[in-house]
């Protein structure tokens, strides 16, 4: 099926969705890491428009924006669906991709940046409101995707592994079993499948990495 | 097919999308209207997380997010395709979708609602910045879609109408022909089909509307 490419960071939820479901598809593919801070002429050129990682280059061809990426991969290789067949559970799906992404990515990545305590106490309200809501969808279910790794899924990544340590980075706490026993369980579950474990970065890099960010930018508790 | 509802309001492009979709599938649907200011608990019961128009209700079904429905639609009826039949144009398609609804609405409305004038003047110039992008994308087309109107053509409805009733109903001017040529071109064509023209708010009910808002926020320039 040609050659394929990912412009992607090591430690990007985003880029690691397109690495997992390439991962899951069985598709071989070459990592290109991108300097964030130092724009190659390989991202501007694929992705003009954000300048942002991940992009997907299939045979030349460059998709932007990690869920249309996802939908394309599940479009172009079929070997393991990421979307259900029924349009039914197809929009379900797009409705949750979706809010991870508007709700509640943008909701726990306050909570870390707002200084002012009283604000950040709402943003972390806001937060776990969020989060609620998509737990009631996963409720005991083995994934979002019901009894195999899904499009919803692997959007979801980002809570299998970050919130851990942003809050020994941070000092944040959100996703606690106590609050979220399904999410809590789904990480275990989603974090046990080979193509996921191999797709997650290195921990002490991470943290470093996140320790580093928190303090340039001056944030303190 | 079935029976097929939409909660909308008269007034929203992201409910007038749906319209338009199923018009142009020659699907027959109920127009429930819906009183935003006084929830009805139809739209609780078919939308209680965003709790916002427009719904889709296809046999007792509930979709929310007017891309995700107009997928939905797509997939659904199979007479008029929204989407390209290849994955890249169709991924293409959705990049569009999302750059409309993240990047080109938020800056426009921004445009509108920010009081102080040079926060105005930046939203302004952020706002003809995207769609200056947006305008590259389509350059001397007819259509997003190519020949046809596709689901891009549907998301960028606003531009084909709202704009200048915005400009009359709070003075911000920002989609003129002489800025955005292939825009203005481009509006001439989408609004002569009648699938479309059929779908357009009443004129002066929506400048009254719009009006009303805008002196209730108390913004004055």
């Amino acid at each position: 099926m040609g050659e394929v490419q990912v412009l992607g960071s090591w430690g990007s939820p985003y880029s690691r969705r397109v690495e997992m479901a390439l991962k899951l598809k069985g598709v071989e593919y070459e990592f290109i890491e991108q300097d964030l801070a130092n724009k190659s002429p390989l991202l501007l050129k694929y992705n003009p428009i954000h300048q942002k990682v991940p992009v997907l280059v299939h045979n030349g061809q460059a998709i932007a924006e990690s869920v249309v990426i996802l939908e394309y991969i599940d479009e172009t290789w079929k070997g393991y669906p990421l979307l259900p067949q029924d349009p039914y559970g197809r929009a379900r799906a797009r409705f949750w991709a979706k809010f991870i992404d508007d709700k509640c990515y943008t909701a726990i990545w306050q909570t870390v940046w707002i200084k002012e305590r009283k604000e950040r106490e709402k943003a972390i309200e806001e937060a776990s409101h969020h989060l609620k809501t998509l737990e009631n969808e996963l409720r005991d279910n083995k994934f979002f995707g019901g009894e195999t790794i899904g499009l919803v899924d692997i959007v979801s990544n980002f809570f299998s592994f970050w919130p851990d340590i942003v809050q020994e980075a941070a000092g944040v706490e959100i996703v606690t079993e106590e609050r979220f026993p399904f999410l809590c369980k789904w990480k275990i579950e989603f974090t046990s499948c080979s193509a996921i474990k191999e797709n997650l970065p290195d921990r002490d890099k991470l943290l470093a990495y996140l320790k580093a960010q928190f303090t340039r930018s001056a944030w303190k508790y």
